[in-house]
C-alpha cells in the first residue's frame, strides 16, 4: 500500500458528516426520548453521541526534584509539562497516568494516590493527575518530548509550563508537601491557559 | 418528515465501519507516529480515536436520609440507583451530576464535595460521584425513572441497587458520615455487577 506523508493524517473534528455504521448522511436534530441535538442516522438508526474526554497523566517526584517533559508538539511547542496524555480504551486512569509516563519521559515509577481532578469544559476535557515516585534517575523520552528533566522544587519554570492543569496541580502538590498531607483536589478551569 | 418508531434509534456501537468526515471506508491500522491500532481513513486523513466516557451523580442527602432512584431503562431496569448518566459537551462533571439529578429525580439539590472517583475499564467509564444536599422533599422523577424515594441511611436497598459504583459509594458515605471527613476516594472496579 502506498502510505501518505504522515501529516496527512489528523484526529478526526468534532463535527461529522457521515453515518460510521452505514456511511449515510447524518441529521442534526433530536432524537426520540432526548433532549438534545445528536448527530443521528435516519438510515440505520444509530445516534453518533460525543462526550468529554480525559487527560491523565503523574506528578513524577524524586526526592527534591520533579520530572518535567518539554513538549515537542503542539499545542504549546517547547514549553514544560508533566507527563500526561488521552485516556485509552481498556485501561484505567491510573494506567493510562503510568503509560504516559512512559511513553514520554521514560522514567520508572510508582503511583501513589490521586492528587488532582481538574474540569476543563471550554476543551471538553478532564484532567487527572496522580502523584508518582521516581524509582531512578534514567529517562528516555519519546517523540513527543524534546528533553525531559529534574527540577528542584524552587526551580520550577512557573513562567515556561504548558497548562494551567499542570501549574495548579503543582501548586496543590507543593502546598500538600509543606502540610505533609496529599488529598485529592477537585476544581474547573474556564479559560486558556494563559489567561 | 415520516418519523421511524422512537426503539429504531440505538446508541452507535464502538466499532466503526465508515468516515464521519467524507463517508469512505474505514480502515483498522496503526497511524505514523502512533503505536496503537485506530480506525483512520486513507481518503481523508481522519484518524477516528475512541476514548473512554464518564459518568457522573450525586449522593443526595437530605437529613439521615439517601434519594435513590427505580432504573426505567436498562441495563438493571427495575433497581435503584444514585441519579447518574453520561457526561455531555461543554458542561463539568458537577454540572453533569446536577443535570442528571434533575433529568431523573427532580428533586432541588446543593452539590458539595467530590465523592468518588470510580474506574471501570471493563466498559470504558470513569464514573464521579459528588455529594449533594437535598433542599426540599419534593421530588419530580423524569422518564428513565420508575420512582424516586428517599431511604432512610439503616434501610438502603443493598440488594436492589444497580451497580457496584452505586453500592461502594454508599458505603464510602456511610463510613465518612461515622467518621465526619468526607475526602475524595479513588478505586477501580473490575467485575460487573454482581460479582
Amino acid at each position: 500500500m502506498t502510505s501518505p506523508d504522515p501529516a496527512f493524517y489528523h484526529p478526526a473534528p468534532r463535527a461529522q458528516q457521515f453515518c460510521s455504521q452505514c456511511g449515510h448522511a447524518l441529521s442534526r436534530e433530536i432524537p426520540p426520548d432526548d433532549n438534545r441535538i445528536r448527530d443521528l442516522c435516519h438510515h440505520c438508526g444509530a445516534v453518533h453521541y460525543q462526550n468529554p474526554r480525559n487527560v491523565v497523566g503523574v506528578v513524577p517526584i524524586l526526592g527534591d526534584r520533579v520530572l518535567l517533559c518539554r513538549r515537542a508538539i503542539e499545542p504549546r511547542y517547547g514549553k514544560w509539562t508533566l507527563p500526561a496524555g488521552f485516556m485509552e480504551l481498556g485501561e484505567t486512569t491510573e494506567q493510562g497516568a503510568e503509560r504516559e509516563n512512559q511513553e514520554e519521559s521514560g522514567a520508572r515509577i510508582e503511583i501513589q494516590s490521586l492528587l488532582t481532578v481538574i474540569d476543563v469544559p471550554l476543551v471538553n476535557q478532564v484532567h487527572l493527575y496522580y502523584l508518582a515516585d521516581v524509582l531512578g534517575p534514567d529517562l528516555a523520552p519519546g517523540p513527543e518530548t524534546l528533553e525531559a528533566a529534574f527540577f528542584a522544587l524552587d526551580e520550577i519554570p512557573w513562567n515556561e509550563l504548558a497548562f494551567r492543569t499542570v501549574s495548579t496541580t503543582l501548586e496543590h502538590y507543593l502546598q500538600d508537601r509543606a502540610r505533609g498531607d496529599f488529598p485529592t483536589h477537585h476544581y474547573a478551569i474556564n479559560l486558556r491557559f494563559p489567561d
